[in-house]
């Protein structure tokens, strides 16, 4: 309740660039993304750039392939030479060349005559046609323990050859000048092979976005330490940083901040240090010592909001000032479950919105049938932690245990998230819901009538 | 065509630990996951472990959270001193003791006694519920400039309150002794967050496995270098290093080995130093100049197969000596679009069983409508790389443009492959056809029907 804790305080008060009411999950994010572009971009080593954005047209330099070449291990023959030749009526060739892949025939084939080639070598000048092995006295050839490669003077071909078989033409992947992959392209193995095919080392993208975490409060510990009465172990840095690294971004965890301005203003200045997002948890609903927020209000322009949603009612926003900069800051709540909640919803497509991703808004959702009762008791949008499976025709939602926004084991098993919108107020077990998601690893789980 | 092409050598046979006849996808790849196994557990930093699999159970060595607690800022109370309380007939308790996350309070709450207390602190003893600040006078406090945390003596109590009220208990979401994290999980945001949250600053997962990668023709360039006539520049090796890497596994590319046995051999070697799998591409079924094939023999077991699939028919796959070990090795065909789709179908799962991944077969199947024909023209299973939609209820592929196995371009635009079985000459343009999902990347097309 960022409002009333706000009046409960004596020192200065936040300035706010929004207004402090109860919004919704849209409104927060509509705001929140007004202040996102794209980041600028750099040139970034071919395998660096997996899960980059394109950040220009990029246009094949020369044709793909570069020139006509033999798709089949054979011979590069005028076709003509061969018209009406069969196994019973073959046609010989007199063998002029020898052509690997990589090298290049200096001279032309002439009539009657005929040059070995391999897998990939260009079309020697004068041929037409690729005859293979197997239609040719080659595998007898070899059988009889004739060299193939240079003792052969002559080839006995068995079958009339279509002009144009077995070559592949100069530029057909993609022509000289053409567009090989538009800017806005998510560089995938596919696209870093096409780059690669293109001679480049590097690609122009979007660069990633380095995200500063940022964990508040004198009750935290580092895992590693020992444990203390009670102090818990500060598991939001971490969560958080592996969402952010699972988006594409480069999270940066700074050493937890003590609960005094000193403290947590040395911690901010050191996060706005390079970074293009900064992202705390906790501060942001605690009473006396949310010291973040006074922090925050100096620092830059920052709202408080209660968004209507559970978990993860309390957010902050706004920028905060580093010379010329703007960097814009997430505040999230402190429960683990709703500080992975609200990065989700928030931090995820801001995030993406800085990499230039073309799909910057929520995860895919389906329609589920609910086996539990999701409860919305107080006007505020429910994310249930579920596990989505299919059986019977129908997607099902189950919750994966107690819902409080402590209980991060509720997370670790769910691969989608039930939801109980705002204005109802509750589902029934056998109703159905909206369900968010969110596992990528796993496969999801395709409707048997679709299913293969 | 291997076996053909192996008669047509002079040089030792290989020697084949497998039958080289024409095999089905599925027993290429039952044969190659024979030689598989989940690798050694490590060690690994919280944020290195994304996306590993946990070797062990992890077992909560405390409660989590570990004392009960407050879920809300508020007064730690007796709750049977509250009984009856109202806002008009409300009850005043002494203030003993002031209490933040963090800190621990030494004495105990009495009767007629309160603690003032903030989200996330333990539950003083003798106490036995939490009144929010919103049912007390703390907000008419504050706002007659009160200063809360230390001058207050006494709190007005709006509410009975009832025993158990807003106190996280501990071992709510853990018990010690509990099994938090079960071995075999996949590491997400949520499991880095319960490993944090129980104190452990490192997670027991299966290492990742590190797969070499090479790339052998005297005709291949590696991007960067100028372009000569009768050069291509080598696509493989990036566009399997990338594969390599968003399976989860560490790539690494080496220099392209020229056609000669000792050139392939130097790097064979280098490739065998650390690897847990060595991938090549080319030189499985060019005829002459696959010296790949003699090296392969003499380093290790290697078979020769053809795959009824289309793009991807040649195949090697055998192990390699190094010392003590024997290192599997794929060796891919030459053609980029081959390479990747085999590198799929039979390094995906290669390298999930290296990381103990309990998925390791093939990615989700939808039946989609063909948009156009599937043409099966050899009794091979044909994967044409399409553009998956979904339309008027029904999920609709469309193919990505020329099929050919040197057109890079098609699996760039692919976000998954439509498949013509090996039984079926023709899937016409309406009828129904079997698509592997590949984008992650992309959300999923979502069935309107089940779609919110």
């Amino acid at each position: 309740m960022p409002e009333e804790i706000t009046r409960n305080r004596s020192g200065p008060q936040p300035r706010s660039i929004l207004p402090a009411d109860m919004i919704s999950v849209e409104e927060a994010r509509l705001r929140i993304l007004a202040h996102f572009a794209p980041l600028p971009a750099e040139p970034a080593p071919l395998l660096e750039a997996l899960g980059q954005v394109l950040a220009e047209d990029v246009r094949a330099g020369f044709d793909l392939p570069p020139a006509d070449n033999t798709g089949m291990d054979g011979y590069a023959v005028c076709a003509q030479d061969t018209a009406g030749a069969t196994p019973d009526a073959p046609v010989t060739l007199r063998v002029v060349g020898y052509l690997p892949a990589g090298a290049v025939f200096a001279g032309a084939v002439g009539a009657g005559e005929a040059v070995r080639i391999m897998t990939g070598a260009p079309v020697p000048r004068g041929a037409d046609s690729i005859v293979p092995f197997e239609q040719t006295d080659e595998m007898d050839a070899a059988a009889g323990g004739v060299r193939g490669p240079i003792s052969r003077r002559q080839v006995r071909i068995d079958v009339g050859a279509r002009p144009g078989a077995n070559i592949r033409r100069a530029g057909e992947d993609v022509r000289r000048g053409e567009l090989a992959l538009p800017r806005g392209s998510v560089i995938g193995p596919a696209q870093i092979g096409v780059l690669a095919s293109l001679g480049l080392a590097a690609a122009p993208v979007i660069r990633r976005p380095r995200v500063a975490i940022l964990s508040t409060g004198d009750e935290l510990l580092r895992p590693g330490q020992p444990l203390v009465p009670g102090k818990i172990y500060d598991a939001n840095a971490f969560s958080l940083a592996a969402q952010v690294r699972s988006y594409g971004a480069l999270p940066r965890v700074l050493e937890i901040a003590a609960d005094s301005i000193d403290a947590i203003t040395a911690r901010i200045h050191e996060a706005l240090e390079g970074a293009d997002l900064v992202v705390t948890s906790a501060g942001v609903s605690r009473g006396d010592f949310d010291v973040v927020k006074d922090v925050l209000a100096r620092e830059g322009d920052i709202g408080f909001w209660t968004v209507r949603m559970k978990p993860g009612k309390p957010l902050a926003f706004g920028t905060m000032r580093r010379g010329e900069r703007r960097v814009p800051h997430l505040g999230l709540p402190g429960n683990p479950v709703s500080a992975m909640m609200t990065m989700e919803l928030f931090g995820r497509p801001a995030i993406f919105t800085l990499m230039g991703k073309p799909q910057a808004a929520e995860r895919p959702r389906v329609r589920a049938v609910a086996a539990e009762r999701l409860v919305n008791s107080d006007g505020r949008r429910f994310y249930a932690r579920a596990l989505v499976t299919f059986e019977a025709g129908r997607y099902v939602a189950r919750l994966t245990g107690p819902q409080g926004s402590g209980v991060l084991t509720s997370m670790a098993l769910a691969n989608g998230y039930a939801i109980c919108p705002e204005d109802v107020p509750a589902i029934e077990a056998g109703e159905e819901c909206d369900v968010m998601l969110v596992d990528r690893e796993a496969p999801l789980p395709v409707p048997a009538a679709i299913r293969a």
